[in-house]
């Protein structure tokens, strides 16, 4: 296979997964995570980057309990109203049941806005979490990028001890899948894509 | 190699291109670079992502004109201020001196107001646009991720028609690199990351 095809199979099987094995992940495979993820590129190269990488049983609850709060408050009916039965009930597994908080390894991503204006901030820490998830597919482990915990921000920044500086952007579980994982349901990008102008289309020409 | 070697290999070369040759770039290049891109994960797989592809010359030009205005305003004080002079004078000459819209394809990056909450649009397109630059490294393609042309939203939604709920987030040229491109320059994961709480660090254990 070509280098380009050996990427896109990682990339094209990437899929959420909310629940998780007891099977346990070793320090080696989170820091080849953080590795990959540490490679991406950010505004001014600054490299923002802020990750807490939560093992312990009881901060994991407290993860669990804020997720499922927030869920509980607002978002099972933002998304029941707008999300197909399957993934509802997917995300409401995960997020308002324990799915997520399950997983043997939490990692809380910040973004550090002494080193990055704010308004460029997501723009430099999103790459680096893409990359993070898809050296997860490669390695075999499930993850499911979530921000709904940094919607109380002062909650998620006191599950971990950030500073007012550092922005949490998003909490991302990572453990084996407990079951195999489907393959993703993506529109296709002739449909996402433009010619020239919005509006256009992308007709082969 | 195993596949997370492969993909680690993509992901440690990454590195911005702002000056290009003038070899151009196919269709089936650009698709392959947007079918990547539409496989990444999106707050309830809204798929938020909208791609304006542009190649002609009067197009190009004025994006680039777009991109110096605003470089010239407060871009280049702002940077000059707080990146070293390599750095600098590569993105000076990228933005300011018309190396980014030199590139044979640029692509206008939205995300769509109506898909998605404006609050999750940045979660929900960076990932895909990570994804379009790692498969555009595979294929030896040079790409830079820049968000300058956003900064003055009305013209960059001028310059590709996009309408009041598009938001414009990115603006990426796709180019053969006209110079082998040299390592990235990142710092290790461990200065970034901790264990459980910030300030903690990431020591072995």
């Amino acid at each position: 296979m070509s280098a380009f095809e050996q990427l896109f199979e990682v990339i094209s099987t990437q899929r959420a997964c909310r629940q998780f094995s007891d099977q346990p992940v070793d320090d080696a495979a989170i820091e080849a995570l953080l590795r990959a993820a540490t490679f991406a590129p950010s505004s001014e190269n600054t490299q923002p980057w802020v990750f807490v990488v939560i093992r312990d049983a009881h901060r994991r609850a407290a993860a669990g309990a804020l997720i499922a709060a927030i869920w509980n408050r607002f978002g099972r009916e933002y998304t029941r109203a707008r999300a197909d039965d399957t993934l509802f009930n997917d995300v409401d597994a995960g997020l308002g049941q324990g799915g997520v908080a399950g997983a043997p390894v939490l990692i809380v991503v910040g973004g550090d806005s002494n080193l990055s204006d704010r308004s460029q901030l997501k723009a430099s820490v999103f790459p680096a979490i893409q990359n993070l998830l898809l050296a997860a597919g490669a390695l075999g482990l499930g993850t499911c990028l979530t921000t709904i915990a940094t919607l109380d921000t002062d909650g998620a920044r006191e599950l971990v001890g950030l500073p007012a500086h550092i922005d949490p952007l998003a909490l991302i579980p990572v453990g084996y899948p407990r079951r195999p994982l489907g393959p993703p349901r993506r529109d296709s990008f002739a449909t996402k894509t433009h010619r020239e102008t919005y509006g256009s289309g992308w007709a082969a020409v």
